[in-house]
């Protein structure tokens, strides 16, 4: 049985409170990634507070991501989020396999369809036109971690139709074969629910958390090239960056 | 009635025609913020699908954050989301105000407690040591956008007592009243669910979406400032960044 620190009285809700103490218990290591929590009962008594208390508890460390429940299992510590720094444009897969993790890309479509309007603006291209639309889920050491929606000119887009994008980099490949320059992307960042398509391709449940991102890459030349959704599971990614007060 | 295009015959599943038609038309403004949606039984029979079919289109743009349903009411757009440019490290007033919205800080809590660890790894405090948290709610045109909870040094947490921080940002009032000069900040962004907490302090359901920012602010030396946890409503806000390739 680890030791928790005793809860001191407070006017801090009695749930927060063990919600903290098992949030520190995992952040320092006391609880590594995977181990199994004792027992609601268990907690019950460790804190000398009500199962309801614990079960708020862990209610609220599950919807942040920290632990996880296998039905008829048990209560476990999620592993640490996967990052990827922004310090430069950079594909998943060059960024991840750097750090050491296995990628392997399932393209679930490529085809040519009319551009959607959204994308259409843009790209640059008149409402309706012919778009490339590749759908692909990104998965680090054989779990899925994000469904990836990209958009490009059609020739680019047939084009890509020949390569291995189950283990190469869509960026990688316009500017290794292609001779394709990227400039600057511009990004919107922000957060949703998973709906059903989102949770079957990042096999979570609906309703789960998702990192959403909107990405618009451009040539060197500012050209826009490259439109994308990204949407990351909020349990398992996140982005870190840097920023300065005076450029 | 407004107009919709026309629904093609494509393997694509009934609702995400009827989702990417309603996306569309609100994308484009032929349904603006705060519009009613026709029912659903009149979507129905302008797309010609079932209540069902309509139904989980509404669900899946509600999660995504597009619209959003008032019970006994209707269906209705959401506004476009408030952003914040990450260009530079501001505080959230700084660079909301200057985009015309109005800002008010509810201070919640402010007081003295002891350091939990990850705060105090972050801020290179012994563990337990004196901190002060300072919990706000932020709102944008009087409605709540984030919960921040801040953590300081002691001396500045008290002096900061003494302060307005109901209309003004932390960082103008470390830089501009107390001279210390601010350096770079590290951001690390994901996504999570509203718990009880968030829920009530931003006034969402509970499992609303939430993008979530841990941010680590230096002074202009380095040293460890300010620690943050940033809880932002998912249909209400998003950052946008801009990254280059080759820095």
């Amino acid at each position: 049985m680890k030791n928790f620190r005793t809860v001191e009285l407070s006017p801090i809700p009695l749930y927060t409170q063990v919600k903290e103490n098992l949030r520190d218990s995992i952040l320092d290591g006391s609880y590594p990634a995977h181990a199994k929590l004792p027992a609601e009962s268990e907690l019950s008594t460790i804190f000398g507070v009500s199962r309801i208390t614990v079960r708020q508890a862990l209610n609220d460390l599950q919807k942040e991501g920290v632990i996880f429940k296998i039905p008829g299992k048990g209560t476990f510590v999620a592993k640490p989020k996967a990052f990827q720094q922004l310090t430069q444009l950079e594909g998943f897969g060059e960024a991840m396999s750097r750090m050491g993790y296995e990628i392997y890309n399932q393209v679930i479509s490529h085809k040519i369809i009319a551009a959607p309007p959204h994308v259409a603006q843009q790209l640059k291209l008149p409402a309706g036109a012919d778009v490339a639309e590749i759908k692909r889920v990104r998965h680090l050491n054989r779990e899925p971690v994000s469904l990836e929606v990209t958009y490009l000119a059609p020739d680019i887009g047939e084009r890509l139709l020949r390569e291995d994008l189950a283990s190469r980099d869509i960026f990688l490949i316009l500017e290794n074969d292609y001779g394709i320059t990227l400039g600057h992307a511009d990004l919107q960042v922000d957060a949703m629910l998973a709906d059903d398509t989102l949770a079957h391709a990042l096999r979570v449940e609906q309703g789960s958390a998702v990192l959403r991102i909107e990405r618009l890459t451009h040539r060197a030349d500012g050209a826009p090239l490259d439109f994308e959704y990204l949407y990351f599971r909020g349990d398992a990614f996140q982005y870190r960056l840097q920023i300065a007060r005076r450029p």
